[in-house]
């Protein structure tokens, strides 16, 4: 009977009975010793049939669906498509949905008044102009709506002067750009390669050295790969296309005019002079069909016509376009409007039958830059799959121990604006109830194997998971993901699959790194080790339809298929496993590495060291603290009476709040929003996560640092903040009571 | 059996079994209906048994013994008493109680070279010199390290110059003083007399007009009560005693050079230069034998010698010590030392039975400035009998459901530092599990009747419990604390006794204002209405004698055993009731009365108002929407199955996590530790407890406003957050699923 969850009347009487007498046990609990019931059972037969009831090819039906017409974030599109989800949420049976709205600043082309830039001669004649939109896909010729490439929230304006190369605009090519070539950008129109970072970091660095535009593009050294063919031929990005996307940097804070608060009607918003994160500068992308026409004017030698790869920046850094032959300059013509907007965040809820106020989340966002086939759609069909798993279990009897929210998140791609607004409106009951995210952006992104980013009490779940997840490639039959995971791409560490640290670009970011809630992410991938082209090639163009999944990326669907039940499996697993799946001890073993890893950092620097007596004996220490708090609670846990309902809740409790524990209100220095000690995204690429990135900041540059003494304080202040902050986190580990 | 909380073994064998049974009944919980089992019958027995248990006998013996010897903050003395405090709790029967030291930054006057104030003439030569030391009272003349009157953590200096009276010091004081008299205090030594406010927001003020000295008295209008003789034939302060007090800005930072992180030996410490809340000027307090000699020099008629009232401020504001006849000025002679020295709490735990990650501290500082007769002891001998009676009621068989917490805090006088350094240090802890706090300072101040101070959802337990407690004053045989409270003190919004908002000045600060945790204090105080002199008139003078309290505030010792009654009735009903006795419905009807009475503040400026459409309607909605969910909060808590140990975990986390709600880690503006959004300590006076402080700071004199745009821009904002978070907190007493 428990194996499969039904009972009859009369074992619901002989409950009903024995439910009398339990908070008699409850009140008396310690003296109790448990037998058996381990609850489980029911919960291991229904994962079982929660992961086989995703199927590839309903995904399939979900992406076709779903990436028929383009869904901007606050286009009619978008809300009709928010709508249309919510039906089918309900229809397939969840408790509740509802569209949750918010009315923050987005950001679109002037229609009228294109974006464009321009060669301009000495009498001011624009001799070349970037195209003006990308090439549509055959098949989608009648599409209306479909915005052209962007950089939204660049500043409005028409700057024209020299160019500068600078790489990909990383902070390490701006050092280079002044330090070692001296060369000056004030002033200047900045010229970037998409790729390595994030772009709005680009974009910072522009400002930063006082540039007066950025024009970014795709090279097809990092978008193209090798031997593939542009779409729709192959998967590469063809000459025309070009990425769009926000260059903002936000650092957590959601809507630009309502930091820290959600975007509600009455909510106040500042000016926006007073935004968070807005460029101050015009920004552009362009393909590289255009951009070649740009660099062939620069100083030194041309690329060719058929010019495939990336420029050597040996030679080709610097200013340009005014060697001896001609004074043209660059023009850019940017019009781009700011305006609040109202955005659809879809939230559905299957209510917990046991703790119903403990929350597992799974959340992916639903906006495209145009069609989303694989950036969010392939993401979006996954979590539409599950919900409809999860729908059918219930009709079977089922209802999980804990509450499931599943969010379709809207405008993602304007600065996860949807999932942090609604993060922002919830912090209170998010901070006291939630006991994980799941993140659900794109599910693919290659062919290669898994991809798995995730907060590290999540790591022994992860493998458990994909143990019960079959390999999706095809001649790995009876294979399992975890296995083909495994022999794809090991960890360097031990012998398990790799794993990451999360960074952010997509929605977790303010429940992991704002509230503290542990996260973690899994998508298919590309082979990170020998395909060294950007991202995917045709993220953020036109040119992620629904067919370049069903042609090349996953034409059976199964690799979509594994990545649902992954993600599926994570959130089953955490919402109806008694205990809480989550592993202290792996937490532990990372923060050793992140330990060690900080303190190598450091002794670069050995003078400075024992000049301003550094020591990272205080952080060792914690971290010893924290290794043998996380052994001991799972010892005590080996020893847990199940039958004791409080018991259970305490110990989870602890689990839950783990994670909590690594935030600090105060924030990191100038980031008020990103709150974990342990985890933060990279003040130099918001893509990549950085292990102890208060301690990591504070050592950036150091050699360089006008005032050493006070630069080596910070340090020290980190190392501090760090040791007391794992020490703390290790505290909600021990017993409860000193 | 369940009344008396024994069993014997054979129903410990029936509990056993039943346990084995309790899990089932709990996964399936929603089918369960209650049929009896309320623990709270247990517990009333048991808290009229602790309530009998605390005897005013005993509470004079622990005046007696812990009064004998000066205990000041970082003394070996305070070191002894907590090491006898710790032997006699663990003896009382405590679990366990441990010394929890902490490195802070403390100030105290060299002794070799003391402080004083002078009259200087014109040749230089100090014509007179403040006294150096307080007469010290009969019985106490061998007691050595008594410490001086001084302010602790003045500047160090010897400035000289023109004195300027500013009356108390306050910010209408000085308004007054620039505006209406237009008088610059630029460059000047700044005398003001105590009371009113806090005085570290005395020296604030000078410090922001740009006076270069503060010197502070006790007017006799302030410390004195009409009809009364000084100590030692009555009460009063004698002209020889005066203030000690420190004179920090700290707003709730803790210790000064570790804002944010407890102050343990690896924590980094900022520079004195960096160091939160250091004045930057010379501070002394002085007596009125010693102030009227200051006065007598002024301009303006003389007091006379025997002075026993205030000046008439509205001609003696304003410079004077250089009306024609002379050229004499005022110097100081400061020469304080700022020292990082060690402290230690006392905390004592009782590990609860049924929740033991469930804490209700009952917690008030041990460190005094000399004796400590009143402030602390008067409360530190209320906490000690309530430990005696908790042990006691252990030892009959009685275990709380809730662990308790007992503290002894050191350093409070220094600006909270003990309290505040264990809150940072167990932040994490405290905000997952901690109910309650209730604070024990000075028990008595006055010999009227009670007064209390607590978070608006404690007002029906302090009702209900002072109902339980009879009244302590002579001829009210038969009758309750609660109606003789009553009697004399009713509250002007409806027929209950008078229950005011905290503020600040003790140590709950951090656990309320910072933390969230509900909190209150309780204590015996004077005819508010009538008493007009300021606190109690020997406050923070070597008068504070065990024999003040015995012989004039409370002979029978009544009055403290009462206050021991009601404080200790808080934390074991708040420790021991299955459901916690928190009352959201009162909670609600505040915010109705702050929102009404910070909207009547705004309306004094209609036209502003209307220009900058500055709207309160966000706030009463959501005070209206706040006061829905309480109400149907507790319509639910009526039906609620108190036999399902899972289902009243959860309303007591809504319970719990209530006060928690309108805290916001974003903190008020320019006070990052001030957190809650509806209580603060007045900008203007620590003392004293502002509602919507936000929204408060940001009109005040906003009639004066450089930018009125600006300002009212703020008002704006903060009326949103306000709004906001009275919203959130709805919603986390709403039903858990949406």
């Amino acid at each position: 009977i428990c194996d499969t969850g039904f009972f009859t009347d009369t074992f619901r009487q002989l409950l009903h009975y024995l439910s009398s007498c339990a908070d008699v046990s409850l009140i008396f609990g310690w003296f109790a010793r448990p037998t058996t019931v381990n609850h489980g059972h029911a919960s291991k037969s229904f994962l079982h049939d929660f992961l086989d009831e995703m199927q590839a090819e309903n995904i399939k039906h979900h992406l076709r669906k779903l990436t028929r017409l383009p869904h901007l974030a606050g286009s009619q599109q978008n809300l009709d498509l928010a709508k249309q989800i919510r039906a089918e949420w309900m229809e397939f049976g969840l408790d509740s949905v509802e569209l949750v709205p918010y009315d923050v600043l987005l950001s679109y082309p002037n229609k009228t008044n294109p974006n464009y830039i321009s060669i301009v001669d000495h009498l001011g004649n624009e001799i070349f102009n970037t195209s003006l939109a990308e090439p549509v896909p055959e098949g989608y010729e009648d599409v209306t709506d479909i915005v052209p490439p962007y950089s939204a929230f660049s500043a409005k304006g028409q700057p024209e002067d020299e160019l500068v190369y600078v790489n990909y605009g990383r902070t390490e090519d701006f050092f280079k750009l002044e330090r070692e070539l001296g060369i000056n950008c004030s002033g200047k129109i900045i010229i970037a390669r998409y790729g390595k970072i994030f772009r709005g970091n680009k974009v910072k660095n522009a400002m930063l050295v006082g540039a007066k535009g950025i024009v970014l593009f795709s090279d097809p050294a990092d978008y193209c790969a090798d031997g593939v063919e542009p779409y729709p031929n192959g998967w590469n990005l063809p000459g025309g296309g070009a990425q769009r996307g926000n260059v903002l940097n936000l650092n957590g804070a959601g809507d630009p005019l309502t930091p820290g608060y959600p975007a509600k009607e009455y909510t106040y918003r500042s000016s926006l002079e007073d935004a968070v994160g807005l460029p101050k500068i015009p920004v552009h992308p362009i393909g590289y069909h255009d951009a070649v026409h740009l660099l062939q004017h620069m100083g030194g030698p041309l690329p060719p016509d058929n010019w495939k790869g990336a420029l050597n920046i040996s030679y080709r850094i610097g200013p340009g376009f005014m060697d001896g032959l001609n004074q043209n300059k660059v023009r850019m013509n940017i019009h781009t409007n700011n305006q609040v907007t109202r955005i659809y965040n879809v939230i559905g809820w299957i209510r917990g039958a046991v703790e119903p106020d403990r929350y597992v989340i799974l959340g992916g966002h639903r906006d495209a830059w145009v069609f989303g086939g694989i950036d969010p759609v392939s993401g979006a069909a996954v979590v539409h799959e599950s919900v409809r798993a999860a729908g059918k279990l219930m009709k079977k009897g089922w209802r999980p121990r804990r509450t499931l929210i599943f969010a379709s998140w809207d405008a993602e791609e304007f600065g996860l604006l949807g999932s942090t607004e609604w993060a922002e409106d919830h912090a209170r009951v998010l901070q006291e109830r939630a006991v994980a995210y799941i993140n659900a952006d794109s599910a693919i992104e290659g062919m290669y194997t898994l991809r798995v980013d995730c907060t590290p009490s999540l790591h022994t779940l992860v493998y458990d998971i994909t143990k019960k997840v079959s390999s999706p490639e095809e001649g790995e039959e009876g294979m399992t993901l975890y296995q083909s995971w495994h022999k794809r791409d090991n960890s360097t560490e031990r012998d398990a699959p790799w794993i990451s640290k999360l960074g952010s670009g997509s929605d977790f970011e303010a429940y992991f790194i704002r509230l503290g809630i542990a996260s973690g992410r899994a998508r298919y991938t590309k082979n990170r080790k020998t395909e060294r082209y950007s991202s995917y090639p045709v993220y953020h163009s036109v040119y992620e339809t629904y067919e370049i999944v069903e042609r090349f990326y996953d034409p059976s669907f199964r690799r979509l298929e594994a990545v649902a039940r992954v993600r599926g499996g994570l959130i089953f697993s955490l919402a109806d496993s008694p205990v809480l799946p989550l592993d202290c001890v792996e937490y532990a073993m990372s923060l050793t590495k992140y330990a060690n890893s900080i303190y190598q950092l450091a002794l670069k620097h050995p003078a400075a060291m024992e000049q301003y007596s550094v020591s990272f004996d205080s952080l060792f220490s914690a971290v010893e603290n924290f290794t043998v708090a996380a052994r001991d609670f799972h010892q005590r846990l080996d020893q847990l009476d199940t039958s004791n309902a409080l018991a259970v809740r305490m110990v989870n409790d602890q689990l839950m709040y783990l994670e909590r524990a690594f935030t600090d209100p105060l924030g990191l220095p100038g980031r008020p929003f990103y709150r974990h000690i342990i985890f933060a995204p990279s003040s130099h690429n918001k893509y990549a996560g950085e292990s102890f990135p208060g301690i990591y900041d504070a050592l950036f540059d150091i050699e360089n640092a006008v005032d050493p003494q006070k630069a080596w304080d910070e340090v020290k202040r980190q190392i501090s903040i760090a040791a007391f902050t794992v020490n703390t986190a290790a505290e909600t580990l021990k017993p409860v009571v000193s």
